[in-house]
């Protein structure tokens, strides 16, 4: 489950301009500045990551040692037009990391490239070989999961934040990645939605084992129970994490599920109670502990005077941690 | 998604003693007797399908073109100690068909025997290289989906006997199979347990697409919402395939989910509230239109008796498609 992701990295946009498309890249860059030297983007792209645009060769110069294809688009196919792109940072001398569901290795033509240039080709989107079924087991040590009302809304980000706070505060974390882009961060974990679905429960217990009873895992989560094409996924990593505590993340100025406009963002008391009862069959004490904002649209008073109404429509904490100060709050989470 | 399986069959059972492992091999022998030469078994094994007990030489003999592995236990691996006999079929003639998650062609040295003597590996559980997000789109047509309290309680033959008695009545019908006994039994479908699981409601979708107004899927449900490893997978059938009318299937005898005994089978008038919870997502109008019961254990009386009770407290019609005569009732079922 550890993987060399050959930082630092060239950060590739293609030409995409919904900054939910971007979300590998920015994630990275979030969470793993010292990994990114710079943004490589074609005509068209309206994303700005702040960082220098630097062409293949001009990435290899600074240090980049990967082109890290930043773009996680619906489906995971690489899109013919990136393939210039991707052929001519070989030619440069970067490896390429991916985390779309097609394969790097699978496109004509780039193993022997690379192959011949002794660089590499980094699926990061790829199951492991572990054909486990769930056992159902109630394992020993804590587990935090962050659940979601849409994708695109913070469970990674939640997740991240709230490890590094508890480990400010000297509490025994880790951070259990279960998309690309938390793998790509963090070094290690499981894409859970390239794993076959019948072990999808299995790999998630087996991501997340028995630890010592002051330990917790605090374990991405992805999709969402109420989204028509991921809930599945969402349900396989709830009932395999078996979380004693989830967030519940949510952007408050979404109405619809992003790409899918007829899907309505359900209510949060109505997300708690589904997220609730579908966690508690295999785990019975499992219960939301808190709302976990996705205010990037809105300034601070804005963004609290939202947390404050949730906060007294549902009587649990809400926040948004990448605005609002987290490190004592979260040891009340957990208490 | 059609598929030559070379029928008739020599069916293995192995060494196995519970009649749950045998249900491919059951459901294959009801719904396709003439498919059905012989079954061969181990020293150890209990199950009796009242087929002579044949050699794969004396099967070939007696018309046999494979031996079909009748077993489907946990986890879906091939067992070490069924490895002479496949290989004894090989010598002897047969071809294989498995519908175990483990690939047949996989297998070291199986290839190399099969293709000396002309003779097939058919792995039927092999997802399509379908690569389909769900699009959450409305479909013309109607679908009926079986859902259950736990696996093996009957979805399979609830949807056979359920399009069967509907094909009789002159409605315009079809088949799903979701399951590799049921493509064993209807020659085409598509295993969603072996779907990468970010496709499943993706593929379930393409399973069954736009139809005549009153054409009517059936299809096979596979799993539970109530079973701590198979959850998800029943998630994304039941997203993808967006069912008007469910049947809840249940064996009324059964306390817990099969293997897992500390999983309690719910009760009915919840199992039906969350599966049109969760069917609604991607149909509003889905609903339980009735309870199909596996009354396997119990004589026509008592069978007749829980079903009358199970009407009276849920206002659905009740029946074991195995022991009442459905031919009329199903026409009120989708009226």
């Amino acid at each position: 489950m550890v993987l060399d992701i050959h930082p630092p990295h060239l950060l590739f946009l293609g030409d995409i301009n919904n900054p939910l498309d971007a979300k590998t890249a920015m994630g990275v860059l979030e969470w793993r500045p010292e990994h990114c030297i710079g943004q490589f983007r074609l005509p068209g792209c309206e994303i700005d990551l702040g960082l220098p645009d630097l062409s293949p060769a001009a990435a290899l110069e600074a240090g980049a040692r990967s082109l890290l294809i930043g773009v996680a688009p619906l489906g995971g196919e690489i899109a013919p037009e990136w393939m210039e792109s991707i052929r001519l940072s070989l030619a440069s001398g970067l490896s390429i990391v991916s985390g779309l569901h097609q394969r790097l290795t699978a496109v004509s033509g780039l193993k022997s490239i690379a192959d011949a240039k002794q660089l590499a080709l980094i699926d990061v989107r790829v199951a492991p070989d572990i054909h486990q079924i769930a056992t159902g087991r109630k394992r020993t040590g804590k587990r935090l999961l962050t659940v979601g009302t849409d994708c695109c809304v913070g469970k990674k980000y939640t997740a991240l934040a709230v490890c590094k706070a508890l480990a400010k505060q000297g509490v025994d974390v880790t951070f259990r990645a279960t998309g690309q882009t938390g793998i790509m961060i963090s070094g290690s974990g499981i894409p859970v939605d390239a794993v076959v679905s019948d072990f999808v429960p299995g790999v998630c217990e087996y991501l997340t084992p028995d630890a010592g009873e002051n330990h917790w895992d605090i374990i991405e989560g992805q999709g969402s129970l109420f989204h028509p094409a991921y809930a599945a996924v969402t349900l396989g990593l709830l009932h395999g994490s078996q979380p004693d505590l989830m967030l519940l993340c949510h952007d408050p100025e979404r109405a619809a599920i992003d790409g899918f406009e007829a899907y309505p963002i359900p209510i949060i008391s109505s997300a708690i109670r589904r997220y609730e009862e579908a966690a508690r069959l295999t785990n019975p004490v499992a219960r939301v502990a808190g709302i976990s904002l996705n205010t990037a649209g809105m300034n601070k008073a804005q963004s609290d005077k939202i947390c404050t109404e949730i906060t007294e429509s549902t009587d649990l904490p809400c926040f948004d941690p990448l605005k609002n100060a987290i490190d004592a709050m979260v040891l009340d989470l957990i208490s």
